[in-house]
């Protein structure tokens, strides 16, 4: 899945690139697009699997050259790895001809403990990875 | 060098927990208030030693539990290896008792070449190390 | 009450100032300061009075003079009036011997219609207006 | 000119609508679509006119009906008035039928005044209007 946009003035820090939080926000925006192009978001997880969500265990980035406002950019995302209870899913950024960045979002499949702030990892139902790789 | 704050309410996503890109926020804003111990900034980096600034070549990140607004946490983070031309910020985040997260950032020291857009590593200058270190 | 910070890095923009709605965000964090200095927060909120939360109707700021990474600023915040279903939250952001902002969130009792969506403004309950008053 | 973009999780708080501050982003965002439709952007009104750029003078917003992640916005934007060192944007932001926020910036034509942090008001040059107009 291809998610584009461009990268606006109140992303940029006072160096004139973008201030690398931002990244993991439209990282964040790739996966939410790769549910919905299968018709599925946060919402309707939880109200089918009655997940919390789909919270993140870890998360990397590599940056290979900055990028500033007005750039157009393009998002490849994909499920790269399914393990039981966890799934990686893999960007690459690209802006014409160029890889400015690339990383993962390794999440789990987040259940409830009840008590707030407790959350554990469930084993991932068969019917998400069935949607997601179709 | 340990940077104190509270999650606020807008840090935090549908699920009630922080959103993820916000900790990357808090590990920049660690890595500023460690310059700022030493009586440095990104603006007095720039005038001393020429450079665009400390920009991030890569960066990762583990979350352990989550935290949620009202949640005081502090983030314990130093410089815990030195290349050449880039260093390594490592950041611990405790809420009490419990460490939430850690992560890292391998910032370079940014040269531009005069183009925007093009921006290389440089050689660390020598005083910038001391200072840190002392 | 007087909610004080430093202004970050990440917080500017390209022209080295910052970038104006991280000031709303800041309001915001001022207003739930206010509520925890009376042991309220949105989610007591929620529990005691079966609202969705304290929503925004309108706001506004005016900004005096620019600021910039490194400056510590207060916040002084409080509410400057109650009306049946609504109340306004007032705030003057300063800087050593300035005032660089002021501004005003006029926020509603936000009670659910139930359907996703639709909320709508309630009267808000008499022992709230009593606890931030006291 | 008219802005498309679609809510993301990110952008949405514990009570699952847009975090306000956000709407702000948004309105800067489409004002720099405004500025691309002409060809123009705060680099090369720096370039063109020698000013650090349009800081906000003052800002104000109004909420209509709350919003979520997945909703596709759209806002549309213009330049409402024009005086001699100011000028007012105009932003309205709907979702399929309906009108969910508008508000304005009241922007200046920014001239340093060399010392960091000061700022002021220049008169905003004809060529300017005339291309905003075209």
């Amino acid at each position: 899945m291809a998610y584009s946009m461009t990268i606006e003035w109140g992303d940029c820090d006072s160096a004139g690139m973008v201030f690398y939080p931002n990244y993991f926000r439209w990282f964040d925006s790739a996966f939410q697009h790769l549910l919905r192009e299968k018709n599925l978001d946060q919402r309707s997880l939880s109200k089918r699997y009655g997940i919390v969500g789909t919270p993140i265990a870890d998360v990397s980035a590599r940056f290979l050259c900055p990028a500033t406002f007005g750039d157009a950019i393009t998002i490849d995302s994909h499920i790269s790895e399914w393990m039981p209870k966890l799934f990686k899913v893999s960007h690459v950024v690209h802006r014409v001809g160029q890889t400015i960045a690339e990383g993962h979002e390794l999440r789990f499949w987040g259940i409830s403990d009840d008590t707030l702030g407790t959350l554990r990892a469930g084993v991932i139902d068969k019917e998400f990875k069935t949607l997601m790789a179709g």
